[in-house]
């Protein structure tokens, strides 16, 4: 595309400098901090034999799924256009359409079972708002091919090491597990038959952290009318299918191998339900194969996800540690990733039934969480070391000393605006530079380097009051020989770290 | 987003499994040799003192300045959609435009210049062919505030180091600098005053490569016939201008002192001509400071680049090296990177004059060219050890001794199909396994592990013709001590690499 016939000259148009409504501007320590999870999350993953697969941001929309019924037009969840030749393609929302599509693709071809891991940005078209953003980076491992319930323990497995991997201090966060069929079995014993039925009753299970026991049984029942006054219709269960819903929602236990044997309590002879409870037992037993303790994953029945989509096993990885905002007011993450098993996806294409599991983390949320908990203080970044750009006659020299910087693998860089010495020094605080080298007439005269030490400078000035008497003692400030300076100033960066 | 109300029943649909119109999925040595690319690169970026910067995919299509003109929509050249609030959004064709438009919206704050890197993928919406994408990897470097030519000097040494961070080998690459005040100083004194003209002549310059310096003479005056009789109309100098011109463009020497002496002898005294010439002195002392030799950074009267967006200096990396395609003929890759300085960018927005220079990597591009030179081999993607799934009752056992490997950093995996020995020794085969381990009956009783050295395996099948002698040989494999396995696994595994 040639720029020459789009640009506007400055004069005929202004437009506003400002982010399109739901995407953000990151910078340099929000980055640091994402791709430390991705780097340490990936290795997880390929340790663990997943190779790395890149699809493209766009897939057509009718490979998506993201048709509104009875319309020629794909619904307003996702970013969607036309292309030249009139097919609508949409941008991805999740890794996970676009691995099906890839692995129906090249079915043939691919060694299988086909493991695969993929991480980047997906984006969803909803309403934006506060901390709600329309584009975020998620990292997923995915097993096609294998219906065998160790890949789901492996899913599990994997969320577990790689929460440690990102930085989450064992014990400090846990992955709960469900079994759809568990719940097919569940409703089958609750009397439960038609679809919109079913939906109430997993919509009320969903809402038991907010309302609940007695809240969820009016929901599962009749209905419920809140503070507001306004009713919610609800499932119209019986009073013996209600309570069967909510014995299962409260069978979890401490150990895996008791909450299954509560589950079956409330379901077992349902024959989805006992099909279930053998899958959940098979990945316990592989679990322990895998050393995942009792308290790092535990079977949850109250964990409902996008239930179409899932046809097994479903996992959330939750986060349990402390966490506040910024004015110091508690913040609870929640959910950072999850996944489950999901057999008819690639089938969707090519009509043949092929299993697969997967699990995802949420990156930009898993850093805002840990930067929350006070976990990524060390990322900070820093800046490079400032040369001054003290005399334009010796540029050439500042440019060796970068360079001599440089080649040591110390970030530096000479000044390059156009301002005097203060706002050179401002500049180099600014950046949070470890030091800044000066060379005047002075120094070259007499083969000397002069070497600020800015954090001391910071720290000096933080806790001293008498600004006269910190100029007069020059804190942090030193003079040493041209061939010293390499060496002084690596002593004040490795103090820095 | 709900999933729920979108799933299509696999009996109702079923879409072709297929990548968009000139999007490629990428498998994993490509995205090896383009992730070693990007970290290598931003280590370099980072040394010299440039703060990591992501903006999101979608920008505003206004900020782009891509409408066309008189038209209430944008350009082709985007990938561009209307926000439920009716405002255009396209996605980002290069990785300036955010820049100018976070530099504008965000000027009062940051630190000035403000020097800051970026990498990730931009889409052009254009017409695919082979080899021809709609989406591709960038990694950038600009310094906005900073109107010295030392800034830009320092953008042609990021390159020249980027490259060979990159692995090209030194002396395979050249970066070539021009000036767009040298190109306006010729088109003053070639007699060139409007517009159409210009553009005449450095559509006709651009062609020096392919027609020689005849075909350009012939374009730059009259016109010139091809071999299929068809005539470009030419710019419609007069001879003394059109030598002019062609003088200008063979001005080029080995040293770039001699060269702004050739270009002084044909454009000196030219006001715009004079003002190009003293900054690129600037430019060559500042990289002579910077240690850039005269063979790595050359200055080349001949390059043209996107010339409305660039008020100055212009830049442009070019590999030199033999590269091959996969049948061994030989392929020209040409330039895999190049910048400039854009002064007028951020004024679009504020008004307010900011000078900017940057440079921009193709990092697909470099990666495919690295390829074809043969310069990856080491990086080929190698798969997992992989434990044979021999008899389901042990699978505890086999999860153990993955879990040992990793812990070891060794890539490993137990094989979750459900085939049998021959196809999952065909797995290990298909994923670049280094080794296999088996643990049937027979180890178990005696506390032992059976290894197979897959490469060994390999390179004995390749060599050997009598199939039956390698099979009666049992080559690669043996039978350890339990207690062993991690020892002869980790020595296979490091012989493999």
């Amino acid at each position: 595309m040639s720029i020459d016939d789009t640009t506007i000259p400055a004069e005929a148009f202004r437009p506003e400098a400002r982010n399109p409504r739901g995407f953000a501007d990151k910078r340099a320590s929000t980055l640091r901090a994402e791709r430390a999870i991705l780097e340490a999350v990936s290795k997880v993953y390929e340790t663990w034999g997943f190779e790395a697969l890149d699809t493209g941001a766009f897939e057509y929309a009718d490979a998506l799924g993201k048709f509104l019924p009875d319309s020629d037009r794909p619904n307003e969840g996702v970013f969607a256009l036309t292309d030249d030749d009139e097919q609508w393609m949409a941008l991805r929302y999740d890794l996970t359409a676009p691995l099906a599509r890839f692995a129906a693709q090249n079915w043939e071809t691919l060694p299988k079972p086909f493991r695969r891991y993929a991480f980047g940005p997906v984006w969803r078209n909803e309403k934006p708002g506060p901390g709600r953003y329309r584009e975020f980076i998620q990292c997923d491992a995915d097993t096609v091919g294998s219906a065998r319930p160790e890949a789901d323990a492996e899913m599990i497995a994997l969320a577990v090491a790689g929460l440690e991997a990102a930085g989450v201090a064992p014990g400090q966060a846990v992955v709960k597990i469900n079994n759809r069929k568990l719940l097919n079995g569940l409703l089958a014993t609750a009397g439960v038959t038609d679809n919109g039925q079913k939906l109430g009753v997993l919509r009320a299970v969903d809402k038991l952290d907010r309302l609940g026991p007695d809240g969820v049984r009016l929901l599962l029942g009749e209905g419920r009318k809140d503070e507001s006054g306004a009713f919610t219709k609800g499932a119209g269960l019986n009073a013996k299918g209600a309570e069967a819903v909510l014995a299962f929602v409260a069978a979890g236990a401490s150990g895996r191998g008791d909450t299954l044997a509560n589950i079956a309590n409330v379901i077992g002879g349902s024959a989805e339900g006992d099909e279930g409870l053998e899958e959940l037992a098979k990945i316990d037993a592989a679990l322990k194969g895998l050393g995942v303790a009792e308290d790092r994953a535990m079977f949850d029945p109250a964990i409902v996800r996008g239930l179409e989509y899932y046809t097994g096993p479903v996992f959330e990885a939750e986060l349990l540690m402390d966490t506040t905002d910024e004015a110091g007011n508690p913040v609870r993450f929640g959910s950072v990733g999850g996944g489950g098993r999901y057999d008819d996806l690639v089938a969707r294409f090519t009509g043949q039934s092929v299993p697969a599991t997967g699990f995802s983390f949420g990156v930009s949320r898993l850093a805002a969480a840990l930067r929350a908990a006070g976990r990524l203080k060390d990322s900070e970044a820093r800046g490079p070391v400032v040369v001054i750009a003290f005399d334009q006659a010796h540029m050439g020299e500042y440019f060796a000393v970068v360079g001599e910087l440089r080649a040591a693998g110390i970030a530096a860089e000479v000044y390059l605006g156009s301002s005097g010495m203060r706002p050179q020094m401002k500049y180099a605080d600014r950046r949070n530079s470890p030091a800044a080298v000066i060379i005047g007439g002075d120094e070259l005269a007499a083969g000397t380097v002069t070497i600020k030490d800015l954090d001391m400078g910071r720290k000096l000035a933080a806790g001293i009051a008498d600004n006269a008497a910190w100029k007069a003692e020059r804190p942090g400030q030193m003079n040493v020989p041209r061939a010293e300076m390499l060496a002084s100033v690596r002593a004040i960066v490795d103090a820095s770290r």
